[in-house]
């Protein structure tokens, strides 16, 4: 089987110039086949601001009324997503930005209204991975955007975690798959206040004791729950890291923390 | 030789919504490969005017310092791309939206600065077409803005219908390339006042007839120079016609002005 690294970046790398250029030369340095996803940033927020339109966040979720989606569509699909392609491109990774729309790849449901009318969110329904394995054995490295797609002519934002891990398990059918998640921390923590005190390695037993024990926080347990759904769903690993020691993560260097099920061989 | 369709569309079909709609009917229309390359439009002006962006045009060419070059990006090459290839999508039209960064498929370099500086504009210098071809092979729809890319992380604006004729010409290699340009008009027209009095075919020589006549008129001359140029390098034939007919002008049903070299078989 092909090895694939699937790497997600927040905001907290897109918004910071330096640490976008330290991710980018880490990614870069990353071995074989790989595909990039971000996040979008507090750019949107502000050009919603300047336009006019107010930001509404709900959980860390932003609500996405028809002149916010236009702002995601331009801040994420055009100016993060083909910035970040056209600096790849300077480094010799051959990139190609994609949405959900593009290709086809990524389609979505609108999330039905409950208690809270996200407007235009969508849910995850179907990864392309033939379409993107296409790409990813012709050498180019998919960028994606968070924007999928509804089948009926609308891009609907997405939260880029969750696309993250949908195009990796359904990655994984055809690939050895990596997933990394950037952070801006050197990994899961043993003690919050202390930077270095990476755990280096999680189980599913592992992590049960960490949590029983309290060790990992409210905050973390989430994301994790999530990135064991993932290795169950036939993901390899996950590795949860700073975003600029990838490649060394990656690598298997041992810095950051990884998560796979059973006993590491 | 495989067939393949090269549409242009300009900021007048991209600022109006009927026309759009009508538009993309007609290319849904189209039988076989199909590249669409479209103009920024009006909005791009809109978004910078809201963001406290001035605009200067200088002969109908946007100057474009850094801020401008942001915006841009994500107009043409995230709002207007983007709803493009979701509403092609919803039509069954596998389209990838593509910038010159995207696969490396479009280079060009900054214009040098001369008596007017254009600021991040550029001029292409090389078309990847065997990239281009790859994702044609597989079906997919390049939809392409227009921006281009200088090889060292910069995005550059480019006017769309140079980078439609450069794609065209390059393509010519590997292809029996038609290449349409969409217009308010019907096409080249005999007689500025009647709309219908479209000159359904032009050869080098009866467009040589036509300017000496003085019927074809100052403001086409430039274009159609560079539609015969394009015809010169091995482009089979270039139509121009209105933007809700290419399906029946690319078709051959006798709509829009054709320009080929030679006698018409």
């Amino acid at each position: 089987m092909n090895s694939l690294t699937i790497i997600k970046i927040g905001g907290n790398v897109i918004d910071n110039p330096d640490a976008l250029t330290q991710f980018l030369a880490s990614f870069r340095g990353i071995q074989g086949h790989k595909i990039l996803i971000h996040g979008g940033g507090k750019i949107a927020t502000q050009v919603a601001e300047k336009l006019g339109i107010s930001t509404t966040m709900v959980e860390g979720r932003r609500i996405t009324d028809q002149p916010m989606l236009d702002v995601v569509t331009m801040v994420y699909g055009g100016l993060v997503n083909k910035q970040i392609v056209a600096r790849l491109q300077a480094m010799g990774v051959d990139a190609i930005g994609l949405t959900g729309a593009d290709a086809n790849t990524v389609l979505s449901k609108k999330r039905a209204v409950g208690a809270i009318d996200y407007g235009f969110v969508g849910d995850i329904e179907e990864v392309n991975s033939g379409q993107i394995q296409y790409f990813v054995r012709q050498n180019l490295t998919p960028v994606f955007a968070p924007l999928t797609y509804d089948r009926t002519g609308s891009l609907l934002n997405t939260n880029a975690d969750t696309m993250a891990s949908a195009i990796a398990v359904d990655m994984a059918i055809r690939n050895e798959v990596t997933l990394v998640y950037c952070f801006e921390k050197k990994g899961v923590l043993a003690d919050p206040d202390n930077d270095d005190s990476v755990i280096a390695e999680l189980t599913p037993e592992s992590y049960a004791d960490y949590k029983s024990q309290g060790v990992i926080n409210k905050g973390m347990i989430p994301k994790l729950d999530n990135a064991f759904k993932a290795v169950e769903k036939g993901v390899k690993r996950v590795i949860i890291c700073h975003a600029n020691q990838v490649a060394e993560a990656v690598g298997g260097s041992g810095v950051g923390t990884v998560l796979r099920l059973g006993v590491p061989a």
